[in-house]
Parts: C-alpha cells; sequence; structure tokens
C-alpha cells in the first residue's frame, strides 16, 4: 500500500519535471489529443460516416502516425506519407490492372513477383543516407501501401475504390495534423537549431570568462557555481542532433525571420567550428583538474596579464557572438573584442619569445602553463573563424 | 536520351557501391522480400483466409513495419508492438464495453473522453528519455491500437473478434519477422556495437602509431596513406551511434559469445574513454597542420626519443585493445605495451625536468614541443584508464 502510494508520488515528480523542463510537451498532448478527437469525428458524424465510410478510421490511424513535436518533422511526415501513399497505391492498381491481363494460375504470381522486384529495390534504397535522412518513412510507406494494395487486389475488386477512399481520408488526416501543428503554438524545429546554435556559442563563452579565474586564482570556494565549467560538455556531442534538426528544419515553410530557402548548413557550419573550439575547451579543462599541473603560481603570475585578458574577451566575443545568432543582429563589439583577444595573444605570443631563462623552474614546470597559453592563442583563432562563419 | 542514360549508370553506380560497402544490406532486402512473400500467403491460400478472413492483411503489414536491418531492433519492435497491441486493444475493448453502460449520447461521449485521457498521458510519457529509447515504438502502437479500437467500437459491434483476428494476425506477423531475422544472415546489432568500440581503438591505435613519424619526421611524399591521420575523427562523433546500437542491442537474445544480459554499459564507458582519447589525439594533430608550431627540429630531437617511444608503445597498446575486445581474448602484450609507454613518459618527464636552460631559442619555439609532450603523458594516462575498462 504504501509502497504503491510512494510510486504514485515518484511518478507524478517525474511528470511535473519534464513539464518544467518544456512546457510545449504539455501543449504538444493536448494538441495532439485534440486533433485525434477531432478527426474521429469523421467516424462519429453520419453524413462523413456516409461518404468515407468504414475508410474514416485510416484519417485516426494518420492523425497517430503523422502528428509529431515540431512542424518540420509533422510536415516530413505528411508529405511523405500522402506522396508515399500516392504513389504506392498508383502503382499497386497499376500492378492490379496488369495482373488480370494474366488468367487463373498467372494472376497471383505476377502479383508476387511485382512486390517482390519492387519491394526488394525500395528496400534496399532506405539505406541510401541521404534517402534515409529525409525520405525514410515515405519509403517506407510506399512499401506498406504497395503491397496492401497489391495483395488485396487478389481477392478484392473494388480496390480502386477502396485505395481512392483510403488516400482522400490520409491525405485529409494529415492535412489537419499539419494544420493544427503551425497554427496551435507550433514548435519550430528550426528556431530550436538556431537557438541550440546560439546556445552552444554562449555556453563556450561561459567556459572562456570562467577559466582565467579558475586557473590563474583558484580560490575554491564551496558552494560556488560551477556549473559554467561544465556546460561545455553537451557541446561536444552535438553534431548528431543538429544534424537531425537541420533535416526536419528544411520541412518547414517560412516563418518569422525563416525564410523558406533558409541556409540551414551555415548553421551545421557553425556547429562545427563551436565544435571545433570545445575540443580545445576541454584540453584546457584538463589542466583544471590534473595532477601533472603543478605549475607554481610564481611562473603562472608571468603569463597571467594577457591569458586572462584572452579568456575574457574571447568568451565575451563568443557570447557575444550568440547574441548575435539569437537575435538576429548583427554586432561591432564582437569584432572589438576579437580585436582585444588577438591584440592579447600577440602579446602573450612575444612575451613567451622573451622568456630565455628558465630562473623560476623547469620545463616540466612551465610546460603545462605554456600549454595553457598556446591553447588559449588557437582558441582566439577558432574564435575568428567562428566570427567570420557568423557573419555569413 | 543521352541524359537518362547517364542517370540508370549513375543510380547503378551508387547501388553498387552501397551493396559492397555492407553485402548484408542485399540479404536483408531479399530476406524482407520473402518474408512478405511468405506472409502475403495468409491472403492467397484459401484455408489461411478462411481463418483469418480480411484480417490477414494486417500481418503483411506487421511485416513492413517491423522487420528491420538488425535482430535488435527487429526484436524490440515486434515486442513493442506485440505486447502494445494487447494492452492497448484490452484496453480498448474494456472502454468499449464499459460505454454500453451510458446509453445514447452518453456512449460517444464517454468513448471520446477516454480517447483523450489515455492518449494524452501516453503521448506524454513518450518525451520521457528512457521510455523514448526503448519503449517509443510500442508506446505509438499502444495510442494507435487503443484508439482505433475505442473509435471503431462505436460502430461495430464485432470489435471483439476484429480485436482478437488482429491480434493474432500481427503476433503471427512479427514472430515470422523475428524468425526470420534471426535464422536466416543474422544481423546481431550488438555484434556491430563490439567491432565498432574495437574498432575505435584501433583507429586511435593507429593514429598514434603514425603521429611519431609525422610529427619528428615530416618527410613529406606525395602519395604517401595519410588515411590513418583521419581515422580518429569518426570517433569523435560516435556517442550517439554506440548509444543507439546499445539500446537495440538489449533486444537481442544470448547468441554467441554474448549473453542475455551482457554488460553493455561497459561499451559504453569503453566507447566514452575512447572518445576522451581522442580528444587528445585531436589536440595533437593540431600541431601537425598549425603555423605556430614552427618548432626547429633540433629542439624536436631532444624529445624525440621518449615521445615516439610512446607513440609506438601506446598505439600498439591500443591496436592491441582493440584485439582483445573483437577477439574476447585477453592479453598479456597490452599491458607490456602500456608499461613500456609508463617507463617512456616518466623519462620524458624527467628530460624535461633537466631542460633548465633554453640554449636553442625561446619558449616560444619550444613550447608546442612541450605541449605534444604533456599530451603524449595524457594519452598514455587515458589508455591505462581504457585499458582497465577492458579487463572489466
Amino acid at each position: 500500500e504504501k509502497l504503491w502510494e510512494n510510486g504514485v508520488v515518484e511518478v507524478a515528480k517525474i511528470a511535473k519535471k519534464m513539464g518544467e523542463d518544456d512546457p510545449r510537451r504539455i501543449i504538444h498532448s493536448v494538441k495532439m489529443v485534440s486533433t485525434l478527437t477531432l478527426v474521429s469525428l469523421f467516424y462519429y458524424l453520419q453524413p462523413l460516416y456516409d461518404v468515407f465510410g468504414e475508410e474514416a478510421i485510416w484519417a485516426v490511424l494518420t492523425v497517430v502516425l503523422v502528428f509529431e513535436f515540431s512542424v518540420g518533422a509533422t510536415m516530413g511526415k505528411g508529405l511523405n506519407r500522402m506522396t508515399a501513399t500516392l504513389l504506392g497505391g498508383a502503382l499497386g492498381v497499376a500492378a492490379k490492372y496488369l495482373a488480370t491481363l494474366f488468367g487463373g494460375i498467372g494472376k497471383p504470381i505476377f502479383l508476387a513477383a511485382s512486390v517482390f522486384i519492387v519491394v526488394a529495390i525500395v528496400t534496399f534504397m532506405r539505406f541510401h543516407p541521404a534517402l534515409k535522412a529525409r525520405y525514410d518513412y515515405g519509403l517506407m510507406i510506399f512499401i506498406l501501401t504497395f503491397s496492401l494494395v497489391t495483395v488485396s487486389s487478389y481477392r478484392d475488386d473494388e480496390v480502386l475504390e477502396i485505395a481512392y477512399k483510403r488516400l482522400l481520408t490520409i491525405v485529409i488526416g494529415s492535412c489537419i495534423c499539419v494544420a493544427v501543428c503551425i497554427c496551435i503554438c507550433p514548435v519550430w524545429i528550426g528556431a530550436d537549431l538556431h537557438n541550440s546554435v546560439a546556445k552552444n556559442l554562449e555556453m563556450i563563452g561561459d567556459f572562456l570568462q570562467g577559466f582565467g579565474g579558475e586557473y590563474f586564482g583558484r580560490v575554491v570556494e564551496d558552494g560556488d557555481d560551477k556549473s559554467f565549467l561544465e556546460g561545455y560538455k553537451s557541446v561536444l556531442n552535438s553534431k548528431s542532433t543538429q544534424e537531425t534538426m537541420a533535416n526536419l528544419a528544411r520541412w518547414e515553410p517560412f516563418h518569422g525571420k525563416f525564410r523558406f530557402r533558409h541556409p540551414w548548413k551555415q548553421y551545421l557550419k557553425v556547429g562545427t567550428l563551436t565544435r571545433q573550439c570545445a575540443y580545445k575547451v576541454e584540453a584546457l579543462n584538463e589542466h583544471l583538474n590534473s595532477e601533472i599541473d603543478q605549475t607554481p603560481s610564481e611562473i603562472k603570475s608571468k603569463i597571467q596579464a594577457p591569458c586572462t585578458i584572452i579568456c575574457l574577451e574571447s568568451g565575451k566575443a563568443l557570447k557575444e557572438l550568440g547574441g548575435v545568432v539569437r537575435k538576429w543582429t548583427s554586432s561591432s563589439s564582437a569584432i572589438s573584442h576579437i580585436t582585444f583577444s588577438r591584440t592579447a595573444s600577440e602579446d602573450l605570443k612575444s612575451l613567451l619569445k622573451t622568456v630565455y631563462l628558465l630562473e623560476d623552474g623547469d620545463l616540466l614546470d612551465i610546460a603545462p602553463a605554456a600549454a595553457v597559453a598556446l591553447q588559449l592563442i588557437g582558441v582566439v583563432k577558432c574564435v575568428e573563424k567562428i566570427a567570420e562563419a557568423v557573419q555569413e
């Protein structure tokens, strides 16, 4: 009894957290089920039922299968489903009429043979990466419709009418899904991608801004918020998510500031550069907790000034660039931050050139600090590249 | 005419390449379509048709939807589909009988209300990451079956019999899919994951083995095969692929050396450590093409000996570990390679300690070489961790 009660409380907590993390999830659930109810009216209401008959149930089925969280995914599935049903149905009906030319045992053999050849080819096509990324669902529905129509045409002579009604209900179902998805609190996956690119830039910026203080100051206070040191980690593995988003975003119609042929590739480019920057940040982060990095602070302090400037300025630049992406503005302050950090990076280089004599320690002591300095110089270059990509 | 001909040749080339890249794709297409033909016999053969009737078409539908490339994916979808159809159907039938308690207008209202509540809850559940990873398809089929049964029960009084026949054909269809998938040239996704983990280790090993020669020798010959320098890049972004594979592999029954509760988490752990190593390798790779890395070769030559040993030995160790994973063996030579590289790493450290005076250049010249040395020391630690994880 008690255990069961605890279970319910636990589930309620999880549900609450999921809802709070992204309230659009709750809206989506309500949207989806409202659409489903709307579509089941085709079945409940007598006048509509008279038109579509039993096949009205396919509209319900379509809603369950096509209605997705984001507009891009819903449109992709809807368009795929409509086109594939049309093509698969047409080809199936054609096979049926060809089959009637053969009498008796020839008919099922012809039907089976055509299923065999067409389905084998389309199944193989599904492995093609470009087709898989955008048309996988359509190819599956094509196989499905073609096999259903072809196989059932062996017994059923009203295939054409059934196919027509089914196509009609599927088209209606898909269109209702897309309409509801776009009109009521739409979730644009393109906007999500846009924000994710911006957020990744800002997280790297956060890290860099914090890194200088952490590395040179190292005043460890409990209760300090160190979350900025972890944020960049999600950037490292962002590639596949961003690519999926870009694929879905291509389905979306123009909306707000997103044009129809929005340059999604640019987002992926900025994303890739951001990840390269994140790899460097990962290397920097190693130095924070490394055991071999026992550089005495008097050595660190020699390079502290330019390094701190680089950290702060390139961090600011990245956050500024993130803001540029997020708000569709252009920003001169990002460029000035980059200029500052480039100057600091030149200073750092000439500072390193003046160190001829290792008065304060051996190379093993100095090397980590020097490595940090080099990484930071690399980060500056990387930030410059990102800035160029963002300008485009 | 000519253009069309070129198009055909082009498509044929792509198809040939896809087939050569992974011949299992061709086998899969043939397997899938054979299963489909087999299942459509339910429809073609009179005795079977007498039993299942129109509902036999659901077996065809099931094959198209459930039959996947790997055993894990097929079993996952099949089990999800069977369970979800059973539960959804049972709940739908229950709703139907409860609805009959209300007369007249109460019936459709009760049906619509129950669809509304159940579907909204399950749609929301689909956002839960753990459920999404393994049961997303099942939850969708549950929604589908429940809505279909509930909605159609408004008009159809034979719901119970239809639901029963449909469940039966779906179970038969799923079982045939799983049986064909396992018995004829099975593609075990668990084995694929196993090999991918091993291959990633070997690719990092390849890079390290080649890196020493590249960095210190830098004898650029055209026509040299530099592909080993690129291989590691795919490791950087392997996280999501490996996680998907592990999720699917959990569905697979025991086979060969894979037990039922195979420790897939260990693979993910080794995969994560391999990626960490790959980030370090990425940092090393920067030094190969970097403009700031203008270290004179006389400086490089000072650290050449231990660095080359580290590269070779840790490269060998990783390849050996890859072999250990791949062949299920344990290897003492991996441990000895690690010991060698650890010794070399200690040598390198003490070598760096002896450099007090920078006779040959300034710190900017030396720093990159020192950074490489430090990275290599880091790589050795990383390899040790991987070895530990592999032993488990």
